[in-house]
């Protein structure tokens, strides 16, 4: 089966802060493209990936930038595809630039953004195992788990604060 | 045919600052319910509506509040459904504290975030119809449409300016 | 006796930097009932929590949470308690984003914030005993006795810096 | 019965702002001393009010300020009651000055600070009385009463939308 | 003589706020080619544009743009000539997000980004000129006279004043 | 000869971040009294020194603290003398608060605001000097003689670079 | 008797914001040479003022200037005078720009920045007639005068209030 | 041949930050003129260089600073050469300030602002080579060589990832 979730990151020194987005991927069974582009860098690059990406049974795009983070309207420029923006955490202004850069697109080209940090790779990841769970019963029964899972990591460490 | 999209506000008050969002849905052809709802006023009702919003059809849910934007955090907690989050405009901070409510979400529970304005209500719309379209082929013709529209309307711009 | 004040965290990772609410209100004679809950992960047992506080003799909500911190005003949805948040400093906006989601409450649900940062924590307990002592004359002796030592320390430090 | 409420500004051009405040108030059948003070141009009268509220009845103080907003952090300097914050919206930067000048206080001296805005002003009155409740049933009742009323008036408006 | 100069935005809307930059280019005798595109709606027209830019004659490309703006950062990814950003002042933060989508441009693909606000529009336009007056000296006495010119208002302002 | 200048610090921690202060009032030959006295937990003491200031022949008074930084204020409440107000960087919004707090003072009480950062406590020790150099030529001898070494100190910078 | 104040400002719109400064300073008796300058337009007219200003007789200079506010900066790098900033209310950021720009000076060369809007403007020329007063005792006098109409001012507000 | 490229920075401490700065124009084979200068405190030598810069045989001037960093507003106001301005990393406020100081400047002096930050040191040279390279065809073939090789490090990485 082809992969149906991609993610972009625009260097590859963002990947250590996309660990939570691609190992949330993994717990939910779903594969994933990791690709290094640039919109500023390698433009065609992007514009031909995002073109081709519904073509080549893509579902999801999630597209990960920082500073002036235009990756993921980008992205979401040439494709109808949803795309979900992460907005790297770093830089002088620690993600306040990407997470503007990313989720103040004008009208007409949408990106779903998640938060700067940890957090935000992690709400990524589920958000693209939402969209895809609209088709895919087997998905929705893994976020129900995950779900299960992370209610009952809050109770048991509310347990054990208890003692 | 059930609708597919609902639209949540915290307050009546925010319905002209979503009149993008609406209007987007009407022109890409898709019924939307409105509903005013508050996540600290009528929380049972939010949490009501977020746990049977699957069960009765619905495929997206968008939120929109102002402040400590809470509302589309809370419905997330409370389904599977992909959520989008509209931060509203306005208020002393204009936009900064609602945008940053909605969007920093602790992981494990995602708000897909549009931006703050009326681009990102328009957007709100737009990605609503694109996570429709991965199961809805006339909605996907639709939006196709819409981009086209979109594009003649920037290039006959910029043809009336070079006149 | 009943505990009067609990304190509720979004994440038990949060508890290090509620150190000087608990030494404060350790201090202060006041025992407390700590608890981890999320509203975003523990939806319901927030809510259930928050709507048996004061049946159960609970006097006082301190309630901590980080980034888009939605739990102090969820807990007030449920309660007509006194509830103080603590916006917990870190992350990528270091606590800006959890100030304004406690802070920017709509009109109608209150909660009572304090600082960013140890001398936040240190605050939400000092206002819980302050709202205890209406109705606790020991614990107004208490806070006399804090005020005292809080200025005898100044006046230590200025005549040591004389020397 | 003597007032158990005291509404303090540092200007009496802020009065406008604080209407909200005292509407509430007044729904809630809460007598309330309304009084113009400025931590800077009349001190001693400050510290003087703050050190004689306790003694002449009074369970609660609002103060409310803007720019480089002192005035509840000096109050909350000369008394052991509570003190609530009301950060006054306008000037240059729209009240982020007077949010961060009344919430940021130093571990030892509290202020249970709101929103800035018109929603932060009716919040203070409900917190005074949220307070005042612990002690006074009747004005829990009516706390309860303004609930309702909130809630019905949300899901008024909302089926007004569904029509 | 071809234009050396373009200016692009990525809507006509913007086209109030760019009056300062077209009248300093004509009082500086400067031919300017302006263009509505949009980085998200016509992607291909921006590329496609930016890639024949030099070939056609053009000298400098100044691209203004809002929100998330990434139409300077995109036209300079397609071309060696020097880009000029202005940051388009307005919507929920005021340009504050078009300022850090503009300048915040990772290493590689420079953008000259000016001020937000009517003095940065005016200050592409002379930056562009001293650009081009590199090569072309009667450019360079226009911009000698215009700095006359300011120096000379302001001079008789104060004489004015003094009166 | 009395001590004209005082330093006043709200926590003996502000101390190691004001030792750019006093050791330029040392290079000046400057005699400060330094004096630990907080706004909010010793407030008779503050306002005690500074009324009693002038009396005991202090010409300027430099005031520093953090987070909601009321003492400069606090200070200049109750002297004529000018005040200096050293906002000190640190805390989760690492000194905007208490910039802002020092410097947004309504009309009528006026506080001389430096930089956040040990220049800005460099330059809280110049101000002090350039007022007192009105009235003592010895003093702005010594100014004069600063000015020439860190221009000096720039001058020897730049010709180590050239080599 | 010469003059011993200047208000310099670096654009002639800037005077309606400059108002509450001059009404003040006229108010205690104190004249004013009041001067348009521009540290980017006329520098060198900047210079030559600054550096004559305490041969003129002049004590204080104030310098008001918003945007990329250089003008008290660079003023006070040619004089030993104390320089007085006033950061400008306005343009797209409302005077954060002219506030950072004014008061980060770096060690060595020191700026008493006043708050932006009416308020800093008032205070500026308070604290100029404030260090007069170490010299002159008919302007201390003023000044206690009108240290005694703000505060009857205000306590007047709050008698009207209370009937 | 003489140098065409003047890197100015206002302290010596700056030169750590603007590595990126120089390994560019070595990489792209430009000399560079290095200095240190301060335009506070060592005002005639910065406006002596900006002035006789263009006779020199200088064709672009970059200018770093740091806080209120006016250094390149001030080099721009004695020159008609384009100036780049590079906002340097640091301090409280982490580059706001030297950001909102250099990009905002009045309209008839222009700084080319460049971002802050290691990516913003980069691009300040690359700018500097593009308008060099308007004359020097031997630089832009160098500016080629340049993008070919980090568009060739992007695909590297990504194909590195593939595996």
């Amino acid at each position: 089966m082809s992969k149906k979730i991609a993610l972009l990151m625009g260097s590859k020194s963002d990947l250590p802060k996309l660990e939570s987005c691609l190992s949330t991927l993994k717990e939910l069974g779903l594969e994933c493209e990791v690709r290094v582009m640039s919109a500023h860098r390698t433009p065609a690059a992007v514009s031909e990936f995002a073109e081709n990406a519904e073509g080549r049974g893509l579902e999801v795009i999630i597209a990960a930038a920082g500073g002036a983070a235009h990756l993921a309207g980008v992205v979401a420029a040439h494709t109808l595809l949803p795309v979900i923006g992460i907005p790297i955490e770093g830089g002088a202004f620690n993600g306040l630039d990407s997470l503007l850069s990313t989720v103040q697109m004008p009208g007409g080209i949408a990106v779903a953004t998640v938060g700067v940090g940890s957090g935000g790779a992690t709400n990524a990841a589920l958000l693209a195992a939402q969209i895809i769970a609209r088709k895919d019963l087997s998905v929705r029964e893994r976020l129900v788990a995950d779900r299960v899972a992370r209610k009952a990591k809050v109770l048991a460490a509310d347990q054990e604060l208890q003692k």
